[in-house]
C-alpha cells in the first residue's frame, strides 16, 4: 500500500526504528544550511527546460533575432523583445555579425543585445558565436564576458569566411566542433551549447552523409542540442531526423521556420543559405510578388500549415522562427498554433531577470515597479539579492545615475512626439496638471494628442492602474501629480487576469500605494489630514534637497505587495522601503528635467515651469496599512483638498 | 511647515540637489547588505529596556528567584517561570550559592536554572554571581561559561564569607566592587551589570554613609543599576534614593519588595539580612503566627500599600520582587497593583528564545508547538536561525535526542498520576482511542480522573485548539489519534484574544492544520481519499521506518501561520517543512514508548498494545491551502470514515 520514497535527507534510517529514542542523527557541528526555493523553472538550464517540456508534452517555440544596425533600432528592438517575450518563447537567440564587432560594448553588438535581453527583459537568451578567422584569445574573451554578462547558452557556429578562397587554418578554427570542443575545454559545463544542423546538409559539405557525420562530431563534442537552418517542406525535416537518429544522435532536433514575409527578404535568404525554393512556393509568390500583404498571407498560412504537420507528427515538441526582427508574421503563426500564450502566468508581479545572479531574487522596492530596466541597472553591481524578506538596508548602494542615457533607459518616443503629448508651450503649473490627467484619462490634450507615456512611465497605464482611473483623474487635475499607484486587494485568486501573479491555487494581497508629486502647500495641508490617520497610513515625503518626514517605524521596509501559495512559503515580492526611496527620489526628479526640461530652450518660460516643479515640489507616497478595509487614500486626498479650500 | 530629519545614508546631499541628474553615490564595489529587524525589545540590552519603558512612563516588575534543591523541583520551578513569565516582568533573577555548586552543569544549579530562564522561557534574566573566596580563573570561568550560555546580566555580589572570622585577602575578591571592575576588564560592556543596595547600609557596614560610598564606588566601576535589600517602610527608600542621589549616583534604583508569606520565612529573613522588622507589623504578625492564610493576606496588603507609595511619589518606575519561588502572593500583589499582563501581547505565536543568538529567529516548524523547549534544545548548536523564510533546509542538523531525559523535557507529572489519566491497564487500541478522547472533553476517564496531560502536549489543550473541539472528538474517537491542530484564520485583528501576536493594527491568518497518528488501515483510505483533494490539501504521511508518502512540491516548506502589519514586512512564523517532519517523526514515535510504554511491566499487554501502535501507525500532517475557504479536512477524515465503512 505505500510505497517507500527516497529520504531527503539522513534524518531517519531503519536502524534507528527499533523505538529507542536515539532520534536523529543530525551532525553536530554543521549548523543549518537553507537554499532559498522560487519557480524551479528559474534554476533550470535551458537544455533541462527543454526537457522537461517535452516530458509533460508542452508544445514550446523560440525567436530568433539579429542586431539591430542603430542605437534608435535597438530601442525599437527591445520593445519587440518585452513585446514578444509576453507570447511566452521558451528562448530567444541573437545571432552573430563578425564584421559588426559583436562583442563589442556598443548599444548595437550582439553581446549587449544579448545581454539586454537577459538580464533587462528576462529571457532566456542563446548568444550565436562564430570561431573562423578569430583567434583563441579573442574566442575565450568572448566567452568569459559573456559570462560574466549571465549568459548561460551559446549557438557555436563556424561563421562564413572572410574571403572567397578560404583555407583551413593548422590549429585554429576551422569547424564549428572545434569550437564546441574549446567550450567544454574552457568553460566545462557552465554553458548549454546548440549546433546547427542543415536538412539538405551543408552547402559545402561533401555530401549529405558528410555533413550528417559532422553533425555527429559536434553532439559528441558536447553540443546539447540542434537548431536545423531552415527548409520548406515537412518531409525534409523528417528524414533528416531519422537520417540522425539512424547515426545516434539523440539530443532534441528543432525544426527552424520561416515564415516568408516578402518577396525580397526571401530572396535574399535562398542566396545566403543557397537553398532551393521548391516550384509549388515560386508559382504562388511570382504573380504576387509587389502585394506585399498577399505575399505575408501566404507565408503565415504556408507555415501554419507546415507547423502543424511537425508538431502532429509527434517528432516535434519546440519550433524555431526565424522573425526577422519582425512581429506580425511570427505572432500570427503562433497564434493560429495556440502556442501564442494569451494569459502568461506571471512568476511574480514584475518581470523577472534572467541573470543566474539574479535568480533567487524576490523583493523589489515598488518604486521602480515602472521602470524595471532602471532598477536592474541599478544594482547591477550587488552581489546578492533580497530573497524572502527585504530587511533593513542599511547600505544599498544603488548605482550612479550618471550613464542615465544608456539606450533601454531612454525613451522610445522622439522629441517632436514628446513635444506633441507634453505641450510644445506650458503656460504655467496648470499645463502640466493637464499633462498627468490626459496621461491617466486616455483623452487627447488640447491639441488633440493623446499622451501616451511620460518620463515616469514610458508605456500607456497599466491594466490595474486602470482599476484607479477615476479617482486618479480627479486628483491630477487639482495638482496631485500621480506617478506609481496600486489598489488594495485582499485576497484574489492568483489566476486573477489583472492582479493576479504566481503559482495558481494562491490569493494575492495588495496594500493600496500612492505616489505623487505635488507643491509644498498641498503637502502642508495632506500634514496636517495625515495626523488623523497615524496608525492606518504609512507616508514618505521628500523633496529634491533631501528634506524627508515620514512617519515610518525605524527604518523598516513595508511590504505591500504579497502572495499565499499551496505548498509554499509567503512570497512578497514588492516593498516600500524608505531607505531606497531617498535613491528613488533622485532618479524620480532628474527625470522632470532630463526628460521634460530639456525639450525646451533654455531660459524658456516652458522649461523654467518645469525647473521650477523639480525645485519646489514633494515626492510624497502613501500606504493603506488596512487592506482589508475600502482603500483611505482617496479620503486622505479630498480631506487635503478641503483643507485648502 | 517641513522639518529637516537626519538622513539614514548617503543616499541624497543638498551639494546634488541642483537639478542635474547626478542621481545617489552609492558606493559601487560595496554590495547591498541588510539586517533583519523585528520587534526592537527584542534586541536591545536590558538597561536599554529600563530606559525606554521609564521614558515611556510604563511601570514594571521584576521576579527574583532561587535554585531548587532537586530534579523535580527543578521541573516545577520552569513550570513556574512559564505562568509568572506570561504576567510580563522586565526580567527575573536567580541566585547563586556557592555551596551549592552554583557554576556546575546540574540540572539545579544557578547557572543552569538561568540558562533555562532565558533560553527555553524567554526571559530576561540576571544571573547573580558572588566573588569572595573565589579564584580570578573559577570566575572568569563562568562568566564565560554565562556568556556562552546566552546569559547577558550579571548581579554582582560579594557574597557571604564562608567561615565567621572573614579576613580581606591581597589581590582577591574581597568586594562586589572587584568584581564589577574584573567584569569590566575581561568581559568589556558584553554584560549589563547590577549591584545591591542596602537602604538600611549593609550590616557589616562601618557605617550607613561609608556604605553609600561603597555602593558609589560599585557604581563607577561600571554597573548599570541598582536593585535595593527589602525594607519594611517605604520612607526608608525615599530616604536611600534621595542620599544616593546626593553623592551622585544617577543609575535606576529599583526597590527590593518582599510580601510577606509566613511567620517561618519572615523570621529566617531577617535572620539572613539582619534587618529589624518594625514593631506595628511585629504587632499584627504575632498573634495570627499560626495561621499562614491570614499572614499572607496581611502580606499582600502592606506590600500593596507600600508598593503604591512608592509608585505614587513618581521616584519609582519598577518594582523586583522577593518571590521565594513562591507564586500566589506576588501575583497576588502585581494583579492588585494593575502590573500584572492579563493580556500579554505575543510578538510571535511561539514563545520567543531570549538567547542573543536566536534574536532574529522570526520561523519555526509547526511540529514542535507543543514542545517548542525540545525544539529549542534540538536546535540549540545551530549557527544562525531562519528568518524571515524558513528555506529549503538541505541539512537542518537537528540535535540527537539521546538526552531525552533533560529534566526540562520530562513530563511534570509523576508515573502514579500519568497511569490514571493515560490507563493503569489498557485493553486495546480502543483504550488508547479514549485517551485521547478525553484529553480533548476534558472529561473524566472510565476511572474519572481527568487527562491533563499526553505525551505530546504536557499541558492542557490549547485555547486555538478549543475552537476545534467538537470535531476532535469525533475523529479521535475513531482512531485518528490527533496531536497537533490548528484552525483556519483569514484575516483576524492581530490584537485578537485567541489567535492574534504581534503588534497591534495588523491581520493574522492560519492554513488549517491537522496532525495524528492513525492505522494503516485508515491512511489506505485516506490517500484514496486525498486524490480528491490533490491541488488543495497538502499531506505528509510516515512510519516509524521512514515509509514517506507526501504529494509536497519539491522539499518546499509550507507557511501556516502568517501576520501583515503596518509598516513592516510580513512575517511567517510557522511552517510545514518536509525535511524537519522526518525528524520530529523519530520525536513524536519515541515519546509512545519513552513516556506512555514504559509507564507499563515489559511484555505486560498494556506495553504491547503502545508498542505496537509505535511499530504500526503512520504520523500525518494536512494542510489546507485554501485558507479563505471552510476548513476541508473534517471533510476528508469524515470521507475517510465513509471509505472504510
Amino acid at each position: 500500500m505505500v510505497n517507500e520514497t527516497q529520504q531527503p535527507c539522513s534524518a531517519s534510517s531503519s536502524s534507528r526504528s527499533d523505538g529507542s529514542s536515539s532520534g536523529s542523527e543530525g551532525s553536530k557541528d554543521s549548523s543549518r544550511c537553507s537554499t532559498p526555493v522560487l519557480d524551479g523553472d528559474r534554476h533550470e538550464r535551458l537544455r533541462e527546460k527543454m526537457r522537461r517540456r517535452q516530458e509533460a508534452g508542452d508544445r514550446w517555440f523560440s525567436l530568433e533575432f539579429f542586431p539591430p544596425r542603430t542605437a534608435n533600432a535597438a530601442v525599437n528592438l527591445i520593445s519587440r523583445f518585452d513585446r514578444m517575450g509576453a507570447g511566452g518563447p521558451l528562448f530567444i537567440d541573437v545571432t552573430w555579425h563578425p564584421a559588426g564587432d559583436p562583442g563589442s560594448d556598443k548599444e548595437t553588438s550582439s553581446m549587449i543585445i544579448a545581454n539586454t535581453a537577459v538580464n533587462y527583459c528576462g529571457l532566456e537568451t542563446i548568444l550565436h558565436m562564430t570561431c573562423c578567422n578569430q583567434t583563441t584569445d579573442d574566442i575565450t574573451r568572448h566567452l568569459q564576458k559573456a559570462k560574466r554578462l549571465g549568459l548561460k547558452n551559446i549557438m557555436a557556429l563556424r561563421g562564413d569566411p572572410a574571403g572567397e578562397e578560404w583555407e583551413e587554418e593548422v590549429d585554429g578554427f576551422n569547424h564549428a566542433v572545434d569550437l564546441v570542443k574549446h567550450i567544454r575545454n574552457e568553460f566545462d559545463d557552465y554553458f548549454d551549447i546548440c549546433v546547427a544542423g542543415y536538412p539538405k546538409g551543408h552547402p559545402e559539405a561533401e555530401s549529405y552523409e558528410a555533413d550528417l557525420r559532422h553533425l555527429k562530431e559536434k553532439v559528441f563534442a558536447g553540443a546539447d542540442f540542434i537548431i536545423t537552418q531552415l527548409f520548406f517542406r515537412p518531409e525534409t525535416f523528417f528524414k533528416f531526423m531519422k537520417d540522425c537518429q539512424a547515426i545516434g544522435i539523440t539530443c532534441p532536433i528543432i525544426p527552424g521556420i520561416f515564415p516568408i514575409q516578402g518577396y525580397h527578404s526571401l530572396r535574399q535568404l535562398v542566396k545566403l543559405s543557397k537553398l532551393e525554393v521548391p516550384q509549388e512556393i515560386k508559382d504562388v509568390i511570382e504573380p504576387i510578388k509587389d502585394n506585399d500583404a498577399a505575399i505575408r498571407n501566404y507565408g503565415v498560412e504556408l507555415a501554419v500549415s507546415m507547423c502543424r504537420e511537425l508538431l502532429d507528427s509527434g517528432m516535434v515538441h519546440g519550433l524555431h522562427f526565424y522573425t526577422l526582427n519582425r512581429e506580425v508574421a511570427t505572432t500570427e503563426v503562433l497564434k493560429r498554433l495556440g502556442l501564442w500564450n494569451e494569459d502568461p502566468r506571471r512568476p511574480l508581479p514584475w518581470a523577472v531577470s534572467a541573470h543566474p545572479k539574479r535568480r533567487v531574487e524576490d523583493v523589489r522596492p515598488i518604486f521602480w515597479a515602472s521602470r524595471p530596466k532602471s532598477y536592474i541597472y541599478r544594482t547591477q553591481e550587488w552581489d546578492d539579492f533580497p530573497n524572502g524578506r527585504w530587511g533593513n538596508s542599511s547600505s544599498p548602494a544603488f548605482g550612479e545615475l550618471k550613464d542615465y542615457y544608456l539606450f533601454y533607459l531612454k525613451s522610445k518616443s522622439p522629441r517632436e512626439e514628446l513635444l506633441k503629448m507634453w505641450g510644445e508651450e506650458l503656460t504655467g503649473e496648470e499645463s502640466v496638471f493637464e499633462v498627468f490627467t490626459c496621461y491617466i484619462t486616455g483623452e487627447p490634450n488640447k491639441n488633440g494628442y493623446k499622451v501616451t507615456c511620460m518620463p515616469w512611465n514610458d508605456d500607456p497605464l497599466a491594466t490595474e492602474t486602470n482599476l484607479l482611473k477615476d479617482q486618479l483623474e480627479k486628483v491630477n487635475r487639482r495638482g496631485i501629480l500621480t506617478i506609481n499607484s496600486q489598489p488594495n486587494i485582499n485576497g484574489k485568486p492568483s489566476t486573477d487576469p489583472i492582479v493576479g501573479w504566481g503559482p495558481s491555487g494562491g490569493y494575492v494581497f495588495q496594500k493600496a500605494y500612492l505616489e505623487f508629486f505635488a507643491s509644498s502647500e498641498i503637502v502642508t495641508a495632506l500634514l496636517k489630514v495625515l495626523k488623523k490617520y497615524e496608525l492606518r497610513v504609512n507616508y514618505h515625503i521628500v523633496n529634491v534637497k533631501g528634506q524627508n518626514i515620514t512617519n515610518a517605524p525605524d527604518l523598516q521596509p513595508n511590504a505591500v505587495t504579497w502572495g499565499i501559495f499551496p505548498g509554499r512559503e509567503i512570497i512578497q515580492p514588492t516593498v516600500v522601503d524608505p531607505v531606497s526611496f531617498l535613491y528613488w527620489k533622485d532618479e524620480a526628479f532628474a527625470l522632470w528635467i532630463e526628460q521634460w526640461a530639456k525639450l525646451y530652450e533654455e531660459e524658456s518660460p516652458s522649461r523654467m515651469i518645469i525647473q521650477y516643479i523639480h525645485d519646489n515640489y514633494y515626492l510624497v507616497n502613501l500606504v493603506d496599512n488596512d487592506f482589508p478595509l475600502e482603500n483611505c487614500l482617496w479620503q486622505v486626498v479630498d480631506d487635503t483638498f478641503e483643507l485648502l479650500n
